[in-house]
C-alpha cells in the first residue's frame, strides 16, 4: 500500500513541476529534461512512471481538471442559498486568485498544445460546457429563472460569458479583477433570475 | 510610385505566406525559412522587407487586425437600421467564415506568441474592447438601450461574450455554427434592447 502512495505522490509532484514550467517557460519548454530538473529527479526517474512526453502532459492537464472538479463538488454539497452557490461555482472556474489563474493559465497551454496533435480533440474536455447546463437546470429546477427565458440559449451564454471572462481576466487582470468579475456575474445573473432568486 | 506599390504588394504576399503558415503548422512553424519557401522567395528577399523575425510577425500580426477594421468601418458607414448594423459588425469579429476563422486562429497564435515576448503586451491590442464601448454607446445614443441598463457593465459583458463566442466558434464550429451565433446574439441584444430597437 505505501508504494502505491508513494507512486502517486510522486505523479502528482512531477505534475506540479510541469504546471511551472509552463508558467515561466511556455509550453516550449516542457521538455522531460526541463521537467525532470523543477521536480529535482533524474529524466530516467520520470520515464519510470511516464513512458512518453505526452502521457505525462496528458496526466498534468487531468490533474489541473480533477483539481477544479473537487472545489466544484464541495460548493455544491455546500448548504448556501442556490443563487449564491451558483455565484460561487463561477467564481471558481474564472481566474480568481494566483492559484486558478495559473491553473487558467496552464490548461489553456495544454489545450493549444494538444488541439492540433490529436484527431479527436474534444473541445468540451474541460467540462464547463456541461456544468453550465447544470447550473442553469439547477436554477430552473429552483424557479429562479425569469419567465420567458431560454434555458438553451442562457446556457451558450453563460458558457460563452465565463469563457470570456476567464479569457480577459487572464490577458488583463488589472482591469478584471476579482471584485469586477464577481460584479459582472451578478450583474448577468440578475439580469436572468427573478426576484425570488 | 510603382516600385513602393510593388513593395508594399510583397510585403502583404509575405504576411498572407505567413497566416497560411501558421494555420497549417502553428506558431512554432512560422520560421524566416517556412515562410519564404510558401510565398516563394528566397529568404534573403524576405529579410529585405523585414530585418527581424519578429518584425514580420507583427506586421503580419497587424495587417489581420486592418483586414478587420477596414470591413468594420465599411459597416458604420452604411445605411442599415441601429439594431442590424450593431447586429452586423459583431458578426464580423467573430469565426463565422472560412476567412474570418482563419483570422481568429491566426490572430490567437499571435496573441499567445508576443503575449511572452513582450514586457509592454497590450491586452486590448485587438481592438475589441474599445469597439463594443463604441456600439454600446451608439445604441444609448439612438435611445435603444433598456432602461436601468448599465452601460459600462453592458460594454464589460458584451465584449467577454463576443471572445467568449470567437473562442468556442474555433473550437468546436460544429456547435457554433454562423446560425447559431446569430441566433444567440440576438437573443443577447433582445435582453438589452428596448422595443424602439
Amino acid at each position: 500500500m505505501p508504494k502505491i502512495v508513494d507512486h502517486n505522490l510522486r505523479k502528482q509532484r512531477i505534475a506540479e513541476a510541469t504546471w511551472r514550467v509552463i508558467l515561466e517557460q511556455g509550453m516550449e519548454g516542457a521538455t522531460v529534461r526541463n521537467i525532470a530538473k523543477e521536480a529535482g529527479l533524474s529524466p530516467g526517474a520520470l520515464r519510470h512512471d511516464f513512458s512518453t512526453q505526452e502521457e505525462l502532459l496528458r496526466y498534468a492537464m487531468e490533474l489541473v481538471k480533477e483539481k477544479a472538479t473537487v472545489r466544484i463538488r464541495d460548493l455544491f454539497a455546500q448548504d448556501l442559498k442556490p443563487r449564491d452557490k451558483v455565484l460561487r461555482i463561477l467564481l471558481e472556474i474564472v481566474p480568481t486568485s494566483e492559484e486558478t489563474r495559473a491553473e487558467m493559465e496552464v490548461w489553456m497551454a495544454f489545450t493549444a498544445y494538444f488541439r492540433h496533435k490529436q484527431d479527436n480533440f474534444d473541445p468540451h474536455q474541460d467540462g464547463i460546457y456541461m456544468l453550465v447546463g447544470k447550473l442553469i437546470a439547477y436554477m430552473e429546477g429552483n424557479g429562479l429563472l425569469r419567465q420567458g427565458v431560454d434555458q438553451a440559449m442562457e446556457a451558450e451564454r453563460l458558457y460563452a460569458l465565463i469563457d470570456g471572462i476567464a479569457l480577459h481576466a487572464l490577458m488583463a487582470p488589472d482591469r478584471l479583477d476579482k471584485q469586477q468579475i464577481s460584479r459582472l456575474l451578478v450583474y448577468h445573473m440578475d439580469s436572468i433570475l427573478n426576484t425570488a432568486g
